[in-house]
């Protein structure tokens, strides 16, 4: 049997007293042309101008303050070839410990520059799930780090919660909460904050339909893994873990999906109205705002910008 | 002999309190990257925020609000393919105006499209000054429009000069204000602004050098016309006019040119670390920066980062 802690919002609440100093408090960003385009209030909660450009950051911060300095001092590990292991090269870096990254020899030169500029130490492996945790055992072995999992982790998914509950301190009258999920880190956090805050909320899951397991894995009870999902929102691929699907199942309204195309159009759209830069899993919640107008009609709804992080020298857009 | 008005400060204060409700306050961002980057503190007035995506607005605006009723009654007109046309069709659309623009036929799809969006009437003309003019005045003849310069028009540079009012307003201390120069619209109204907001503040012009005309213009003396400039600065290809030269020469205190590469440097400095968008000649002040870390070391900068309207189809960034 499988036991584990789900967070409260109290937890939630230390987290946010313990990183703040740290983080960016991100602003909140409108947008008249998105509004009179989508039928809704939308406002946007910026975490793409947070340090290492995405919330990540705030999981990340929160996992290595509340290390003790005895496990500080070994250093914390991961294997992540996207945000999560910038982030926690930061979170490191800023205390003054170790970081280690075991990153897939396959994973893009700019993503492996950025960890390094953050100042973790690499370890390649092959681009499997086997090499992968073998290589981590490895390094964990070897220098007693703490693994900090991108989301499947008590402190990440209440680092995480942070930025829904500035967002309510912000906008305390949302009506609706749209939130990617991957694997499940930002949407389980911010449920558990958002109804807290607001019990009458709706916070809703989105998902790319090319990756679409945390839908199934909701309406069917059972867990599906993520199997070769195919999507250019490269930071949902992974599957929500025990953990961060018993919150999703308790704490989220639905799960809504959306085709590629509406991604890239929904990328496009934020990036010419609003001038600001989002990365394509960013784009998936503005999608779903977009497909389900008649859903949404004048409601006052709140969508988290989780990231900012693009290779410019391989943007997807053509002609339109 | 030429006689014209230079705006005073006062004009400029008249024109903000006309135009405060109709634009937005655009908001003034920081990098800790780009500061330890570039050795100085920097802080940057975001216009690519604007309405229409650029400063542009604050000027056409002023100008549309300026007007009699009998004279808005008959509409305005202007020639350019760029932000001008864009704002000055939406300051009309605003007041419930007509506004005509003469463009010439090989402006890009985008930007006729967006001048349409606003409701302006287009009129195509050759690419030539003579064609544009001659359509100009054939639209004024037919119309009874007022031609609303891009620039060298009193109105214009009265509300393009708010931007740096309320830059100061927010960061008193500047010690330099650094603002991209083509025709000198936002130059003029910034410096005059500037300068009697901070009597001590260094306001730099900012040019390509592949269209240094107000460079050469401003060390000899002599307004020189920009000659064949190009630069993929494009919203900084026009001189100077002789009420701009007159303004620029008084109240500036050097004209700073960049390198291509720099620009484009620059422009993907500020994508990368700030995630926002900027267009080119929104970089030129930011590679003038870059490029000056000794004469600026450790000094409060301001750079007004002018607008944010790129053709996302067609971005100039390759592998770095």
């Amino acid at each position: 049997m499988i036991t584990f802690t789900i967070p409260s919002f109290t937890d939630i609440r230390n987290a946010h007293l313990r990183i703040s100093s740290e983080i960016h408090r991100t602003p909140v960003l409108r947008s008249a042309s998105i509004n009179d385009l989508s039928g809704v209030q939308a406002f946007f909660k910026c975490e793409n101008f947070q340090k290492v450009g995405a919330f990540k950051y705030r999981g990340a911060v929160n996992a290595v303050l509340s290390l003790s300095d005895i496990e500080a001092n070994r250093g914390v590990a991961t294997h992540s070839s996207g945000n999560h292991a910038a982030a926690l090269a930061l979170a490191a870096k800023k205390r003054g410990i170790k970081c280690y990254v075991a990153m897939p020899s396959t994973a893009p030169k700019t993503k492996a520059a950025a960890v390094r500029y953050y100042g973790a130490e690499i370890t390649f492996c092959e681009p499997n799930l086997q090499s992968r945790e073998d290589t981590l055992n490895m390094i964990i072995r070897r220098t007693g780090a703490t693994f900090i999992h991108p989301f499947d982790n008590f402190n990440v998914i209440c680092g995480q919660g942070t930025a829904a509950r500035e967002f309510l301190e912000e906008v305390p009258d949302l009506e609706i909460l749209l939130v990617p999920v991957g694997g499940g880190g930002l949407l389980s956090g911010s449920a558990i904050a958002a109804r807290a805050i607001s019990p009458d909320i709706q916070v809703f899951g989105c998902e790319p339909a090319n990756a679409d397991d945390a839908c199934r894995s909701f309406h069917s009870g059972t867990l599906f893994p993520s199997v070769n999902p195919n999507t250019i929102a490269d930071g949902l691929l992974t599957s929500l873990s025990e953990l961060t699907f018993a919150i999703v199942r308790k704490n989220v309204q639905d799960i809504l999906t959306v085709p590629e195309s509406s991604i890239l159009s929904a990328m496009r759209l934020v990036w010419e109205r609003m001038k600001i830069i989002i990365e394509p899993s960013s784009a998936v919640p503005v999608a779903v705002m977009m497909e389900n107008r008649e859903k949404f009609a004048g409601k006052k709804m709140g969508i988290i910008l989780s990231g900012g992080n693009c290779d410019l020298s391989n943007l997807p857009f053509r002609e339109a």
